[in-house]
C-alpha cells in the first residue's frame, strides 16, 4: 500500500490483496469469508494442497458463491497481505516464503504468539525461528492496538486465551488483581477448535451432548494467558455441544475487598471505547450474561461477572466466537488497525437470534 | 420516496425509513438486524406492546449494539415501509394503520399471502379485509418479481410454501410437471418456526433431538404451494433438531420419461440469473445436495435434484434459512425491488461453516 | 442346548454361552450390553482385532463394569450363540468359522438378509456363499416369529428397512395395499448408523444440526423393503441431528378409499399382540405420533399414521432406535425366538424421558 | 412390611407397594420408571393434579406401556413407601398425609435435604415443620448408608450436590482437604434440572446450544454441599447444551502437597466396595476423564482427577444423570438400604453407547 494511499470506505478508496494460505481449514474459511466480504480487500490466492483445483465452494459451502479455485502453496502471488492459517508449526517453517510474498504476514497458529525461545521451550516443541519472535506484535487489539500499526509480522491470539484474558484484564488494568492471586479459568470449547477431519473423539456421535474434560492441566493456553496477564493461572478446559464458541469462566479471590460498583469501574473503563467488547452483567431478559450464542458468528466479545461476598470471589464470564473474536476476525481485526483502516471494516455482521449451537 | 431520489449505492443516496411492527418475536428481531445493517435503511420505530421501553438488545442479544428502545405500537410514526412482523390475524385487523403509517407495507404473517376470500374461508377462519387480497403482491422475487415495483403491500411466503416453491417451480417453468401429477412434499423444520415464547413441546427437554410428525396433514403451507405453483401437493412436516431451517425434499412422478440433462435446463433455466438460489446437485464434498446449514444465516435458498430412474422418480431437495429467505430476508428483499433498490443491498451474509444446528 | 434345558426364567434355567465378534463397533457394543444384562446368556467373548487385550470399558464406557476384555476374532470359543457385528461382507467370508464356532449365529450385517443370488448381484458386488442364502431366516420377528425357532443362520434386519416395514406392513397385510402402488418413503436417520469411526462427513461440527440427503436415490434398503414387503418403494434418506433412531414417513395412495377406522383395524390386527410395537396415532400430549425419542434405548417401535383424504393419502409414520430394533434388539429378540427363551427377555428396558438427541 | 419377610430376589420375595406424588413431572416419572421395572416393587399410585385420569404414556411416551393412569393427590392409598416428587415447599406442607399413607416416604425436593431449620432461613423462605428435620436421612448411600434401614423419611440429594460431594468427599475422607481451603465447584448441567413446562429460557430456540451462567452465586446447592462436606465451596452453575447430566468440574488447592498416587488411594479407598461409582481417570480411548454422557440412563456416578503441579492444584470431575444418581436413583437406592433390598435392584441398566445429548 503506497503512502498515499486512503484505505477507508468512502472516496477512492485502495482494494489490498490479500491471500489465505491453508484456506480448507475452518479458520482459513473464516479468514477468506471475511476477506470476501471486506471493504478493502480482494482474495489473491487461497491454498490448499490437498483442495488444489477444487472450489472453494466445495469445502465450504457457505461461499460456494465465490469465483474461486484453491491454489497450490508452492506458488505464492505477490500480495498485500497474507493471512497464514496452517497448523501449528507450519509457519514457522515457511516463515520466508510467507513474508518474500507479503508486505503484512498475519499468522493464525500459535507459532508467533510467545514472546521468546524459552516460552516455547517449555510448552511447545521448541521454535525454528526465535530471533523473529521480538518482532511479532500480538493480535489482540484491545491489549496491544497501540503496537498494531505498521506491524509486519502479527500472530493472532489462542481462542481459550482471548476469551480469559479479555475477561480478567479489568481487573488488572485497575488494580483489582495484582498477579500472585489464585485465578481458575475454567473453559467450555465448540468442536471448531479441533478443526477440520477430527478423528474418532470428535466423531458426532462420540462429541454431541458431552461435558468432557480434554484438557485437565497443562493447556498451552495457559502459557499464552500467563505470559499476556503476567499472572500465573489454573486453566482447565471442557468439550461441550456447540461448534463455535468459547466461554471462560473465572473464579477470582481479590487479596481486597471489591464492590460491584469497583467492578462496574474497572470494565467500563477498560472497555466503553471498545467497539468489539459488550458488557453484559445481569439485567432482565434471557440472556443476563456473556453466552457464546449471543455473539456466534460475529466478532464480538461479551464480558460480565458477579460479586459473590460469601466467599470473597468475582466469577468473571467471557464469551466468544473462537473462529472469529478467538481466531479469522481477531486477525481481520488486528489486519484493519495495523493497515490503517477502519477498525470495524469486514466485521460488522451482528450475530444471529435465534441461533442453535452457534 | 421522491421520484427523482436514487436510493441505489453509491452516490447521493436517500435513507429510508422502515419500521418493524411486533419486533420482539423472532422474525421481528431478525427484520430488525437486516434493516439495521441495510445502507438505504434506517430503523425508525421497533414496536412492541410486552416490551415497550425496554431495550432491544434485552430480548435479541445480538442487536445490543443498537441505540433503540421498544415502542407502544399505538403510536406509529409515519415511515417510507413497514415490515408487519405479528402473529397471524394481527395484520388484517391493523392494517389501516399500518397503511396509514407506512408507503409500503410488507407483512410477514399469513394474513395477505393467499389469492382471495375463498383460500381463507378454506384453511384459515374467514379474512377481515377480504377486498385487500387483490392489490396484495406476494413477496418471493423468484416466483413474482415483475409485479413487486410500486406495491404497497406486500405479502412475504411462508417458510415452507417458500422451500418447496423454490424447489418445484423449475419443472412447471419447463413443462416437466403439468399440475396433475402425485408430489410429495415432505418437509423438515427447525424451531424457530414455532416462534418465542413456545408451550411444553417447544421445551428445550421435549424438544432436542426429535423428528416429530408436527403437520401429518392439512398443514396451511400446503394451500399456498398450491395457490402458486398451481397444482395439488400432498405435504407433511416434520419437527428437527435445529434452530434455524427448512428443508423440503419432494417426490415426484413426472408423466413423461425425464433425462438429467432435461433437469439441469430446467433448474439452470429458472434460477440462473437469481441472485439467492443456488444449484447444488452432487459433486464432491460433504455437501453434496441443499442444506439448511449451508445457508444458516444467509438469505440464499439451496435446490437440488436427483433422478430415479428406477422408481420414475425425481427427488428434489430445497433448503433455507426459515427466518431469512422463508421470512425477514424474503421480506427485505422484496421490499428492495419494490422500492427501486439494489436487490441484495443488505442481504450479502454468505453464511458461516461450520456452523451447528443453524 | 439340549433337547430338555429350560431355558425361561425361573426354575432351573440354562446359561447359554454367548459370543460378539465384531464387538468394537456400536452395534457391537449394543449386542453386548443386551447379553451381559440378559437373564439367559453369559458373554464368552468380545472379539476386536484393533482393541484386542484391550478392555471392554475402554471403548464403551457404559460397560466399564464387565470384567472383560476383546479377545481376537482368530480364536472363536465353542459357543451356543454368535452375533456377528462385522462390517457387511466380512460375515459371508467367515460364515464357516462362525457355525463351527457356534450353533446358532446371528448375523447383523447385510450379508445374509436379501434372499438370493439376484438381489446381491443388483444391490451389492454379488455373494460369496450363495448357497447359504436359502437357510438363512430374516430375523424380523413380527415378519417371520414363524421361522425362527430352530434356525440356525439369522440375518437381523436393516435399521431403516425394519423402520419401513414395520410401518407398512399392516397395510398388506389387510389388503389396503395391493403392492402395484407408489410408496414413497422419506427415511430421518441419527448418526450411529454410520457406525464408529466416521470421516469428515461425521465429525461434529459437519453433521451437527443437519438435515442431509445421504441417499437420495438407491439406496440398498430399498431392496430390502421391496424384497420382504413384495413391493417397490421410492427410498430416500436423510442425516438428522440425532445418534440413535431411524424416522420413516410413508407417503402412501392406496387404489380404493379407506377409512380412519379401516387404519386402526389393519394395524391392531397386525400388532395387538407384538410386544414390542406400539401404535401411537393423535391422542393428546406432546408425543402424538410415533418419534425416535420416545424410544429410545429401547426394542420398541412406534408406528402410527393419520388419514389425508385432501389428496387420496395415508401418511404412515415408524420410529425405532436404529441400534434396538434396527439392529442388536432385533437380533437379540430373534435369538430369543429362535431358542425358545421368553421373547422379552433381556430387552425390557423402557427407554427414558426426557432423552435429548436419543 | 413384616420383619421377617425377605424382599431380596429370589426365594419368596415380598412385593412392596410403592406410590409416586408428582407422578407428571420429570422426576416423577423417572421414579415410575424405575419402580415399575423394580423386583420388589409394584406401582400403587401415580398421582398428578393437572393429569388426573389421563394414562402415565400420555405424558411420560417411554411408559406407554404401564396400565395405569394419574390419580388424584387427594386420595392416597396406602402404601408401604411414597417418593414424593412435588416442587420444593410442597413436601413440607403435605408431610404429614405422605407419612399418614406410607411407612417410608422419600422426599426427592429439597423440603428435608438440610439438617436444621437455620439452613433453610438462610437459604431458603424458612422451614415449616423444622422439628421433622432432624428425622430426615440425607439419602446418599455413599455419605450415609449406615443410617438408612429403618429410616422412615428420606432426603434425596439435590444433582449438583450429590455430584460435587461424590467428587470432594475422598479428600476429606483422607485428609487431603481440612475444611478451610478455598474450593472451586464449577457445574454443567442439562435442561431437565429446569423440570417439565419451563419458560422462555427453557424453549428449544433460546437453550439449544448455550453456555449459559444461571446461577453464578448463590445457589441453595452450595448450602447442601457445605452441610455434607463440612466446607464452604465456591459454586457457580452452568447451563448447557444436553437433557441429563451434571458436571462438576472442581479446583482444589490442598495445604499439603499430593501425589498422584495419594489421590488413587483416597478415591480408591472410599469408592472401590461402591456399586454406582467408578474411578475414571486417565487411560485410553475416548472416555478418559467421567463424562455425562457414560452414565446416562444409569445410576452410576463417574469421578476422577488430575494433577496440577504447577499450579499446586487438583482438579477433581464428577459426572452423573441428574434424573438418576441426582434424583430418582438415588431415591430408590437409598429406599432399598431403607428396606434390606439387594442395593441394585431396579438399577441395573448400564446406559448406552453412542448416545447423544443424554
Amino acid at each position: 500500500m503506497g503512502p498515499g494511499a486512503d484505505p477507508g470506505r468512502g472516496g477512492d478508496a485502495v482494494t489490498l490483496q490479500a491471500s489465505v494460505v491453508g484456506a480448507s481449514g475452518f479458520t482459513g474459511g473464516e479468514a477468506l469469508r471475511l476477506l470476501d466480504g471486506h471493504p478493502d480487500f480482494a482474495v489473491a490466492q487461497a491454498t490448499s494442497r490437498r483442495y488444489e483445483n477444487k472450489t472453494i465452494g466445495s469445502v465450504h459451502p457457505n461461499l460456494r458463491g465465490m469465483g474461486l479455485r484453491f491454489s497450490s502453496p508452492e506458488e505464492l502471488e505477490s500480495v498485500d497481505v497474507l493471512f497464514a492459517c496452517t497448523p501449528h508449526g507450519v509457519s514457522m517453517s515457511q516463515i520466508d516464503a510467507f513474508r518474500e510474498a507479503a508486505d503484512v504476514v498475519v499468522d493464525l497458529s500459535a507459532d508467533f504468539r510467545l514472546p521468546d525461545e524459552e516460552w516455547y521451550d517449555e510448552w511447545y516443541d521448541g521454535h525454528e525461528r526465535p530471533e523473529l519472535l521480538a518482532d511479532a506484535e500480538y493480535a489482540l487489539p484491545e491489549l496491544n492496538r497501540e503496537n498494531l500499526p505498521g506491524a509486519e509480522l502479527i500472530a493472532s491470539g489462542g481462542c481459550n486465551a482471548t476469551a480469559a484474558i479479555l475477561g480478567l484484564k479489568p481487573l488488572f488494568d485497575h488494580g483489582i488483581l495484582a498477579g500472585g492471586e489464585q485465578l481458575v479459568v475454567d473453559v467450555k470449547v465448540g468442536s471448531s477448535e479441533g478443526g477440520a477431519g477430527g478423528g474418532e473423539a470428535s466423531s458426532h456421535p462420540e462429541r454431541s451432548g458431552v461435558v468432557r474434560p480434554y484438557a485437565p492441566t497443562g493447556h498451552r493456553h495457559e502459557a499464552e494467558i500467563e505470559a499476556y496477564l503476567g499472572a500465573r493461572v489454573s486453566f482447565t478446559a471442557h468439550a461441550v455441544d456447540m461448534i463455535r464458541g468459547a466461554s471462560a469462566t473465572c473464579h477470582v479471590y481479590p487479596d481486597e475487598p471489591v464492590s460491584k460498583g469497583d467492578l462496574w469501574s474497572a470494565y467500563r473503563g477498560s472497555y466503553e471505547e471498545e467497539p468489539f467488547v459488550r458488557l453484559v452483567a445481569g439485567g432482565s431478559g434471557v440472556y443476563r450474561y456473556p453466552e457464546p450464542k449471543a455473539v456466534a458468528g460475529s466478532n464480538h466479545a461479551e464480558v460480565g461477572f458477579e460479586l459473590d461476598p460469601r466467599n470473597k470471589r468475582i466469577v468473571v464470564f467471557s464469551a466468544i466466537d473462537n473462529m472469529m473474536k478467538g481466531s479469522a476476525g481477531q486477525a481481520v481485526h488486528a489486519a484493519n488497525v495495523a493497515l490503517g483502516l477502519e477498525e470495524t471494516a469486514g466485521l460488522e455482521f451482528a450475530g444471529l437470534h435465534p441461533v442453535g449451537a452457534p
